[in-house]
């Protein structure tokens, strides 16, 4: 690491997800006083960083991925009043937001319009506006510290990366909508990185948690995780789901098919169930009203989490000793690491590790 | 009224709705150590009760519709707890529910699956399991003294009889997700029965209240009832909708469309906003997901309301003098009320009265 630039793994064009990440020196995003410098250690992999690499969001210019990052603070400005030198912190999605508008003040940062994700999008705000940010497939992150959120001491940090993303992304709406509590049945749609996730955290919760998952593949995994029911879908959702009809409370949705039979989904409802949609169908859900009225239920969608969001998850991760699914990766072999991801073999996670500074296999 | 029979306007086909209701006299349900009898003073007409006794929903049989009555409590039965004889009672669209599931345990009656409507549905339990309910178009209402919820006293009885359904029925989503509170901007959409309601109910709930509605026939009317702001709709959402985008915070729906543009409406929603479908719409809405996700919202159906709901909303009503827009009727003339509820004539509620009964016109 130098001060002035940061060795990364840069995307340069498609090929940066089949093997084609180059490591390059980038300039880091200009000094905050409210910034702080960390000494990036872990990054997990997750499907988005691989969908803005390979370009499906946004036209391809260089990027550095990697938004689930954990390291060791090495720097902080004159201005930081919730981190040290030393501390162990976690970066996610999000990396700045205006900080003035009703939904900053109110704890809700990632609503906020002026959002600036942790890769991808150019800062609104600061001696950065108007530049890309960076993001942990890299040796270095620097960033406001308000989006730094400090490890409990008792988790593994390797495998507390994926929680940045995967893990809130879940965690937060299971906790604005009471799982465990007033919404006790769980539901999971889909068990990868972020299903099993999910799984994991719900039954942390206090929830009895139902996998929802296509065929018999990932049954054992599911009920390893923690689910008590599995139910294997097919061709025919409303033969599949017979016997389960009423019987969740909240249902996570974290498959992203081009169409979602939503109203097969709600018949696994019970009234004032909700189910959160986390990702994007391309497809409008065609959701029936008589249903949703009669039982009081709705469809709601939710985007990542605050940082207190993964604050909450980081200490309930630590009071329960959730375990995420990850392999770990050396961070020099990203490149291996990606074209596996691609091909669907994380189970469930990718956790790349920066050896030399400090991070362990 | 007789200890027998009650006399009631019963529909016995669907001329019932255009000047065809029979005075008859009906045998009242069996009596259980619960129930109260109500001398009825007032009922509302709404709109289901139209559809009731059309057909629409269900074969036709002989019914007694009426579903928002107010009157005084006459007899009570020994397990009766909560009322007394002379109290004023209100009783809406519910009559009765299992009373042992969890939902009715947590207050929730109006999502039980046991649910027993005012009128058209059989009773699932008590000395009357079995045989039909019969509504506030009578002399009299008997029926378990949980869902004939006290008045208070500064309360206007005939006024307040359409809180009983109409009111109650936005007033609840409202209750739940905040209006006035964590949601300060509603929008109400429909300046009709239910709607007219929910901007009243919003502003007194503290709320800034949007109401929307075709052309500029409400507008006058919807800024008197204390709407700040109208939308005026036409034919193309997206044009009436331009400047109003993110700008509501909860979105009540009272109409009912057969297709109901989801999409756009959902663009007047803020970060965090839902919008609370309380009438059925047939097709499936088609809702986008990203709007869901990248801003936390949500579209969620809302059912009438408990018997807590209506009592917070006459203790609502009462502490902020709420006067619904009310036409009474001598319930003599329901023929002729019935006609011109079909021709929707209301501004924005008819109301019946019983003077015999000691009801005021």
């Amino acid at each position: 690491m130098s001060d002035e630039t940061v060795g990364s793994w840069v995307g340069l064009d498609a090929a940066g997800v089949t093997g084609g990440l180059q490591f390059q020196q980038v300039t880091p995003k200009a000094w905050d006083e409210d910034d702080v410098d960390v000494k990036i250690m872990y990054c997990g992999i997750c499907a988005s960083d691989y969908g803005v690499l390979k370009g499906e969001y946004a036209p391809l210019e260089p990027r550095v991925g990697g938004h689930e990052i954990v390291g060791e603070v090495v720097r902080v400005g004159p201005k930081v009043a919730n981190l040290k030198v030393g501390d162990m912190v976690g970066v996610g999605w999000q990396c700045d937001a205006c900080r003035e508008c009703d939904l900053c003040k109110n704890k809700d940062d990632q609503y906020c319009a002026g959002i600036t994700w942790t890769l991808g999008l150019k800062y609104g705000r600061g001696a950065a506006k108007g530049t890309m940010s960076h993001g942990g497939f890299a040796k270095m992150w620097r960033g406001a510290s308000r989006y730094a959120v400090k490890l409990p001491a008792s988790l593994d940090p390797g495998n507390a990366a994926p929680l940045l993303c995967a893990g809130v992304t879940v965690y937060s709406p299971m906790k604005t909508y009471g799982a465990g509590t007033t919404r006790k049945r769980v539901g999971v749609i889909g068990i990868g990185g972020l299903g099993h996730a999910a799984v994991l955290i719900a039954k942390a919760m206090g929830a009895q948690v139902t996998a929802i998952s296509r065929g018999e593949a990932k049954k054992a995994d599911a009920l390893a995780l923690g689910a008590t029911t599995y139910i294997s879908t097919g061709k025919d959702l409303k033969e599949d789901f017979k016997g389960h009809e009423n019987s969740l409370d909240l249902i996570i949705c974290t498959i992203n098919p081009d169409v979602l039979p939503v109203a097969d989904y709600l018949s696994l409802l019970a009234p004032k169930g909700l189910i959160v949609v986390v990702g994007i169908v391309l497809t409008p859900l065609a959701v029936p009203t008589i249903p949703l009225i009669i039982g009081g239920r709705g469809v709601v969608g939710s985007n990542i989490g605050s940082p207190e969001d993964i604050a909450d998850l980081f200490a309930l991760a630590a009071e329960k000793d959730i375990k995420l699914w990850v392999q770990r990766w050396n961070m020099d072999d990203i490149n291996k690491a990606m074209v596996d991801f691609g091909d669907g073999k994380p189970n469930y996670r990718y956790v790349l590790v920066n050896t030399d500074n400090g991070g362990k296999m």
